[in-house]
Formats: C-alpha cells, sequence, structure tokens
C-alpha cells in the first residue's frame, strides 16, 4: 500500500458502501447497439454493460485456417510464461515475488493456432502459456488515427485490418473521438489476466470462445491490497532453453494487486463486490474506465478485440480515480490533527 | 463546518488543487443548441455552458402588458424581503444571524410588475423587495410529467405555460428523462440569491435583463465556510406592518454558506476560483448538478425560466457530491489513527 493510504482507509471504506449501496452490484444487458446518446449516457453511469447484437465481420470469417492464409508468414509477437500469467505478481527465485512481464516470441499466426490447439511442434514439448496480447494498438494503433503524429502506422495485423472496423461509431460519437489503440487478442485457458484497472473506456468484443470478467468497481480498489513489487522478465538463455525469471534491477518496481484470484470465493475482503460477467463469442462488454478487472478464458481458442478510447480529460472523472487509487501525493485527511499534535 | 470536515480538509484542498488543474477556470460558449449527444457529454463534463441561439416563445412576447394581461387578476406568489436577500444568512434581533425565509405575499402580476418597476401602489411606501422565486415547479411541476404521481397539476401561472415549453428536447434526450420542475422567475436588481448548490442539472435561461452568475465547482464548496444557522421568517404583525424576522425554534437548523459576497475580491480564499457569467437576454446557462451559484439581476425587470432535472442516480457522482459536501457522516479519514491513540 502506498504511503499514506492506510490513513484513508476508513474514507475509502466509506466510499465504497456508499457507491455499492447506491449501484447494487447489478450490470445491464442491451440485446442491440446503443444508439450514441444511450452510450454517452451509459459512459456517464461507468458502469458495466453487456452489449448483444453488435456483429463485427470476424465473428463469421475468422477460423483457424482463414486466420493463417491470411496471415501467411507474416511474424506475429506471442507472449509466453510458463504459467499463463504475464504482467502479473508470480513467485521467482527462492520464492520471492515479482511482477512478471513475460517472453517475447515471434512466431506465424498457424504455430500460435498449433500450439494454441494442443498441437505441440517438434522442437517445443515444453507445457508454455502462449497469449497474442501486445495490447499496443496490434490492429490500430494512435498513428493510424492521427495522421499529424508523425509516427508510423504499422500493423503486424495488416491483413486482417480489412475484417475489423477501426472504430465503434456509436462509441466514437458518444465519447466525440478516435479510439487511441484497437487490439486483437489470441490465447486459451492457459492464460489469465491479473486484476488491474486501465485509464481507458474499453469496448471488448469477443470473436470466438468465451470470456469471463470478474469486475470490481474503482471504489473498492483499495480491497485488491496492492503492493510494490520488484520488476522481472521471463527469458531463455538460447531458443531451446526453458523459461527463467530475470529480475531487471534497472526498472522501477510496479504497484500491483496481491490478489491472483479474485474470482474465488474468499478471496476478497466482504466490502467488496465482485462483479462476474461472461461474454461469449458475437458479445461485446463495455468496460468502463477504472475498472478493475479480472479476465481467464475458454478452453477452446478464444479471439477477442478491444477498442480503447481515451477516459474525458475534463471534469472530474480523472481526479476521483485519482483519489481513489491512492496515489503517493493525495494527503492522507489528517494533517491538521497531525499538526495539533506536535504542539 | 460540520463535524469531522476540519480533519478532512487536507484532503478537500487536494482535490479542489487536481480538479483545477485539470479544468482551470474556463467554460464553454456555444453559438447553437447542442445536440442531444453533444449535451450528454457536456453533463459528464458537468462543468457550466453557456448556450446562445435557444430561444424560447417567450422571448418575442413576454412585455410588462403582455404578461399582466394573460395573469389577470390570479394572484401569484412573490417572495418579499426588506433587503433583497430571501434563503440567506441575515442578521437579525440583536444582530444574531439566522437563515432567514422571506414573506410570501399574494399579488397580481400587474402589481408585482408595478412595484419592480418602482410605481409602488399607495399603501406600500415601504422599500422592500420583491421576487417571484417560488421555485417549487411553478410552471411545470413533476405532477405534470408524472401523471401516475396522484398530485393534481396545478400552476400560478396557467396561462403563461403556452409560451413554455414544458421540456428542452436536446436535455431530455440526453438526460432520458422528463425535468423534474420548471419554474419563472421575475425580479429586478434588489434581489440576490445567495450562494448555494442544488443536486439538479439546471438549465437556466434568462427571457428580460441580464443575470450575472458566480459559479464555484463543487470541489470549492469547502471555501464557502459553511455554518448551521437558526431558521427564521419574515413575518408581518398586520398587513399594513413592516416586516420583522421571527426565529422559528421547531425548524432544524439550516446549513449555509457565510460567505454573502463571493463576487466581491477577496471574499473568497486564494484556493477558490469563482467563474463570472453573465447570461443575457435570450441565453442560456448550463449549471451542472452540485455547482455552487451566487444570482444577481440587472436592474430592469428579469425574467429568467429554468428546467431542473434529476442528477443520474446510478454511477459515481451523487457519492462524490456527497463527499464534497462533507455530510456529517463523511468519516474524517483519520478513524484509526485515532483508534491507535486510545491504546
Amino acid at each position: 500500500m502506498p504511503p499514506g493510504s492506510e490513513d484513508r482507509r476508513p474514507l475509502l471504506e466509506w466510499i465504497s458502501a456508499e457507491y455499492h449501496g447506491m449501484n447494487g452490484g447489478h450490470y445491464e444487458t442491451l440485446n442491440s447497439s446503443p444508439s450514441a446518446v444511450e452510450f454517452s449516457r451509459i459512459c456517464h453511469i461507468s458502469r458495466p454493460v453487456l452489449v448483444k447484437g453488435y456483429s463485427v465481420p470476424t465473428d463469421q470469417r475468422w477460423s483457424d485456417s482463414y486466420l493463417s492464409t491470411a496471415m501467411s508468414d507474416r511474424p506475429v509477437s506471442v507472449a509466453v510464461t510458463p504459467n499463463g500469467y504475464a504482467d502479473a505478481v508470480t513467485a521467482g527465485p527462492h520464492g520471492k515475488k515479482y511482477f512478471a512481464e513475460p517472453h517475447i516470441q515471434q512466431m506465424t499466426m498457424s504455430s500460435l493456432l498449433a500450439r494454441l490447439n494442443g498441437i505441440h511442434e517438434d522442437q517445443e514439448k515444453r507445457d508454455e502459456a502462449y497469449y497474442l496480447q501486445s495490447q499496443n494498438g496490434n490492429l490500430f494503433s494512435s498513428a493510424f488515427f492521427d495522421e499529424h503524429s508523425g509516427e508510423v502506422d504499422l500493423s503486424e495485423f495488416m491483413p486482417l485490418r480489412e475484417d475489423v472496423p477501426s472504430e465503434i461509431s456509436w462509441c466514437s460519437e458518444a465519447l466525440g473521438r478516435h479510439p487511441d489503440a484497437v487490439n486483437l487478442w489470441i490465447g486459451n485457458n492457459r492464460s489469465v489476466t491479473s486484476i488491474h484497472s486501465d485509464s481507458y473506456e474499453n469496448i471488448y468484443h469477443v470473436v470466438r470462445g468465451r470470456k469471463v470478467f470478474t469486475l470490481l468497481p474503482p471504489t473498492e480498489g483499495w480491497c485488491l491490497e496492492e503492493r510494490l513489487y520488484p520488476h522481472a522478465t521471463y527469458v531463455r538463455s538460447d531458443p531451446d532453453a526453458p523459461l527463467a525469471l530475470s529480475p531487471s534491477p534497472d526498472v522501477a518496481p510496479v504497484r500491483w494487486s496481491s490478489i491472483q484470484h479474485p474470482d474465488r470465493r474468499g478471496a476478497l475482503p466482504s466490502q467488496a463486490h465482485p462483479i462476474s460477467i461472461t461474454v461469449s463469442a458475437g458479445e461485446t462488454l463495455y468496460l468502463p474506465a477504472g475498472w478493475w478487472h479480472h479476465v481467464k478464458q475458454s478452453s477452446e481458442i478464444t479471439i477477442a478485440l478491444n477498442w480503447w478510447y481515451d477516459i474525458e480529460p475534463r471534469g472530474m472523472a480523472w481526479v476521483w480515480l485519482n483519489l481513489l487509487r491512492g496515489g503517493d501525493d493525495v494527503p492522507p485527511g489528517n494533517v491538521e490533527k497531525d499538526d495539533d499534535q506536535t504542539m
């Protein structure tokens, strides 16, 4: 926990109890895409909504053979870990806990799909977890949307772009902006996304398979036991060696939740009210900025797309999220009291 | 200041500094009515916007003679005070300060307009301030919008309704609801509205004259030195007697700002950033829920309409406004510290 936040605990508990009292644990399901004005209202409320009936050309087209043929021998960047936990807290040498980044390995789409289908290539009998999760705008990055950015519009997935809308009309119109990044995700149940939050409005569409989101509102972040963990990366000493966690002494420690399985009963304190939402193929989740999310996937190959839109910088949202995250510069609220005591 | 809020002061100062750092003291001006989706975005940002170009039939029609003829001899309820401060902190007997409610007097529209024009009727030479400000949905109340409310749809201003839209299309569509109340306001520079905030989204349209709003964001409410004041009401011992302030011992004390003139230089601490917006005839102000406002009027007869829409109850807005207002049940943030000290 960052300095000072222990003192803020009663305030954070009060905020989260008030918020839950007003909102409960409900989420809305829509049977068709919202209009722009409806989605603008939804963003203002900033609670998750499951949208059924927003379809993308990918939903019908993206078989294994289609993807392999379209991508041919282009290399794609895949996160590899021994245990499926990339960007997560993991025990390293001597049991010490690290925030571990995955090894990034280049492979063809057909090789990735074969591995996810359990068909290992001869030279790799190791039981490693593969997850295409580069999440850097791997389909469309800000360079695509901002021609004045000076950056080059690159994507490993150029041949797949024609199947993916670069933006979602009802979302862009509601928010009055283009997306900041559009990403492709391909994995299976070996890979789990550890609980975290992003300062983006997120539209998450499942193309194949099924994802189970465990969500907490921004107000309940204090239940997640965030700590500072030293940084490490999975590396191979040679291409055939198994992955080993390599500490990165020059990288600043990473603040991350200590709760590995918030989806399990009893993992969170009673003041937390996790919401579980299963997003099946053809369905779309609005995941509001600042909401904590842990994501599991079905055992079959699971493919998803997400559109990240910048959060509205005007107004209060940013200040509130900062307060709830408890940055080090937020005063605990008892400075005057301390001053009095020193007199 | 309510119990506990002294301890919260450093936190409130931090929030207001962050908010001002992100938003500055800017307000937007639109030269035409926003679309529904634009207004939804504006409500999400929750900062004041001056709209030029939204016109109401009243703007051309409501001369003194039109209003007097239309209203004929119907009685209307007018707030009367000796000093123009209704619903404000005022010195009473022996200099003690009270939250003073006005005397409510029935008169015809033509009589009200004559008095506001400085043409006193014979029997009233007293220099009293008159302000039609009943603000109870005097044009359209919730009974008009909700046919199932069981309440009778009453208005003192039935003949004027045909000139006033019961709702504003871009606002109702953006918020997904009807107004809760629509009010008519008629006064002159004798009457001032003391600084306060409402938990309503407010659309304020000036028909004649000019209003000057001094606004503070919800984050700067702590600068307003709210205190609990005993309640009192202006009364007359007989119809010809001058007004006297009569304490109401059975009414709970009222929490109200101690700052009578926040529009004057030096009246507020340096951490407050008041925004002054002049709304002229034919212009419309979006005054977001929770924003503090002090309102002065031009010396000519000033007529305005306002539409109050309920604040969105879902999401965080209500919790944040409650936190910033510092209700008595908000913990100061240092309970654990206190507990430690008692051990």
